[in-house]
């Protein structure tokens, strides 16, 4: 691809470098060779510049690299113009159309003929996959069940019934949409008897859902993930929650049933949100956090539900903690002496 | 459903209301509409009672609504009555007998003739399939697998060599049941050698294992779990645990090996139970809490391992833990200067 | 096997006891019977050596155990011997070379002629299998996936294009191998772009990969872990993590992106590690701690982040915490008291 191209296709302006210069491909900084552009995002890595082989690199406004030698790109946001030459030069494989002999597609589904349907998939009745699809093998779709344009399912998912996936989804291998909530009432001997889940999950467009996720139908309705968010690896959704647009789940996280997560909010890994509990928007759960209680607007929480920032004081005690307490013991003993004189 | 045809099968007492009265379905107090019936268990959702269009209402003991066009069923217990109708007005789908031609079933194993098995799922040599399962697309059993009457195995669940599964259980998607336990020694150089796992994983009746979950093999004899027992998505269980009757283990809790959990006992999301212990009969683990140490019957843990109303005291202390920290060391200036001018 | 051939496999030398002595299998103390070898590594459960009915023992130098009805294989490290004499007694099952018909084999694929690949296996394009692999149903490779000899893949387990699996290695039922990492950058308009994640997984030599685990592939280049490392269920490796040999990390633990664990390092369960870290060989992380910092070698962590002595002592101080707190008050008060008299 030609510079002045690469340019236009990312919003960057050429400040040094012919338009006719070939680029190839991309790379980081360190692993760049001819042909590559790259990125400085990061100050830190402004050493790696002096030995780099790329031939462009993105550069925010206001950073000079000091070498002539390679074609400049001044953008906004390097990090992002990067990010969208990486999707110029490795886009999503087109789709070739084919439904595999051995997928095994109840005839009341109603399946858009530019699909791909790999081996061994399972599509129940009345189910709907518009173009664009592309359904990976032994991936078991319930009744009932639509998948929007151009999304993605990979190997192992199961989706059941009337679960709705949007455009432009992905959902990863082994994940689960639309699993039974955990609800159950305890009977007049202890026992637990199961109350009937009875609602669905909606997954809006550009959403991504990551490998052995679980999302939970809802008890009654609908557990609903919005437009845009990105939920990682092995995070667990409980039934009747929500999650609202934008949204960014990493890896291991888990939300207790019946939970509104905002706009835009970052729970990071390994976090714990109860049930019952609205995070506003734009707030963040640091990792191994706990949310026991509503998480305002902007919020950003560490540990046991606590401000962040109160967290990392505390953190940072703890190493004097058991010398605070016998400092404590101390002192107690040295203030009932001088009471004792004084008396 | 006739009013008293529901009241009679919910253990209720019509208090107001015709028992011709025709219940068409159940719905929460906020989207109750004609046809419904409701309950009341939380105090907290009275004031709904004034908007609800319900039909029907169950209520405990002693209260009272305030309204006299809506049939009242006085009960017990509320929210259990609730649940009963709702199993009625939502029961579980019946069997439509049929074994799927793709489905791949060894001709030594038994399999019932009223079962419902899907396409591709996969059944071992000896394994016997009872009366009344339902076995969901892309499952494979190993060999030697049973499974008892009326119990449903979702898609995309693995069991494997062995192991048994009760009556009435329901196993979710992608759960796997009787994976290898983690067991190593390490040899002269460091390296490690796997320990054979020649146990299985046997789930007695009404069991439930949710989505994503991994229970395994005992290293030698059963990891056990018992009668009623509910297990949520992502939960990990060790080998040769065993898990007492009707407890509750909610999402993402780990259970290292050998562990033993008591009946009633619940453990709440993202805990996690050291090897080697006893967790007694109707104990509760609060979420994210350790358990690193026995804990004894019906005692609330919370935390790094502490009783759980010590651990609520620590957090609350942990808002004002450097001020504290700070005051003791201008304590300890303040004491040495009154020593100072004492001597 | 008689008890000569068992001490020569197992470096033991016969203490007590007729080498033509057949033993049979092996067990625990507490169960052992007639024929069976049993061990003694633990000095807590010497009091079960008067009960046992093991016909042999595994014993370290110096501990005696006051009967002379039992044979006395002495050894270095009775855990590891009594380990080598479980793999006699039960060893894997040998492969018994077949490809099912319904298996679904790219024509591409190079499969070897000694394989186990079971009903509704798909291999898709260009994989390599070598000999003694086996693959157990519903298993699903991408193109370009090779799998060394001898390695064993459970059902249900996805394997992702160009990931790479070595020799002897075990991959437990539904675990995901080479999913997408999670990286996105944000837009003008603050939504996520997926940044593509064009590396791979590659799993050395004797590596085993838990249930339901999840390793992502690199953004770029590998996201590699190193021979003889044993991975847990439930686990996540982040993508362009490197785990160096021998190390194990156990159930529901996870790894952000990029992080580089070193030989031997133990992760014990529910541990987080955060993003660009290296962990030194032999470090330890203990269940649920946090690193989120580089640890340096041989560092024991314990809590968030610390050491872990330091971290047992902070959790003993939080019993008695919020009576410090009252007791620093109360000196509060007293000091001031003590001031004003001076006065």
């Amino acid at each position: 691809m030609k510079l002045a191209k690469l340019a236009e296709s990312t919003s960057a302006t050429i400040e040094r470098g012919s338009p006719d210069l070939d680029i190839t491909s991309t790379a980081g900084l360190d692993i760049a060779g001819e042909g590559d552009i790259t990125f400085l995002a990061n100050p830190k890595y402004i050493h790696q510049i002096k030995e780099t082989k790329a031939s462009a690199i993105y550069l925010n406004a206001g950073i000079e690299i000091g070498r002539d030698d390679i074609a400049v790109l001044r953008v906004k946001d390097s990090y992002l113009s990067y990010t969208r030459a990486m999707r110029l030069f490795f886009p999503d494989p087109e789709i070739e159309p084919f439904i595999h002999p051995t997928a095994v597609i109840h005839p009341s589904a109603d399946v858009a003929r530019y699909v791909e349907i790999h081996a061994n998939v399972v599509v129940g009745a009345n189910c709907t996959i518009a173009a664009g699809v592309r359904i990976m093998p032994n991936t078991t779709l319930y009744n009932d069940v639509s998948v929007g344009e151009n999304s993605v399912i990979d190997s192992g998912v199961s989706i059941r019934a009337h679960c709705e996936v949007g455009r432009n989804c992905v959902i990863q291998n082994n994940a689960t949409i639309g699993s039974d909530g955990f609800g159950y009432a305890r009977d007049e001997n202890g026992r637990w008897l199961k109350i009937p889940q009875t609602g669905r999950v909606v997954l809006e467009d550009d959403v991504e859902i990551g490998a052995n996720s679980a999302i939970d139908c809802a008890s009654v309705g609908e557990t609903r993930i919005r437009r845009g968010t990105k939920i990682d690896n092995l995070v667990q959704i409980g039934h009747s929650c929500s999650v609202d647009e934008d949204a960014l789940i990493c890896a291991q996280t888990g939300l207790a049933g019946s939970s509104h997560i905002g706009k835009r909010v970052i729970l990071a890994g390994q976090v714990g949100i109860a049930g019952h509990l609205k995070v506003g928007d734009d707030a963040v759960v640091t990792a191994q956090a706990a949310a026991a209680q509503d998480v305002p607007e902007g919020k950003m929480i560490g540990g046991p539900g606590l401000d962040n920032l109160v967290w990392i004081r505390v953190v940072s005690v703890f190493k004097r903690l058991s010398d605070v307490v016998k400092t404590v013991r101390s002192l107690e003993r040295r203030v009932s002496e001088i009471e004792k004189r004084q008396d």
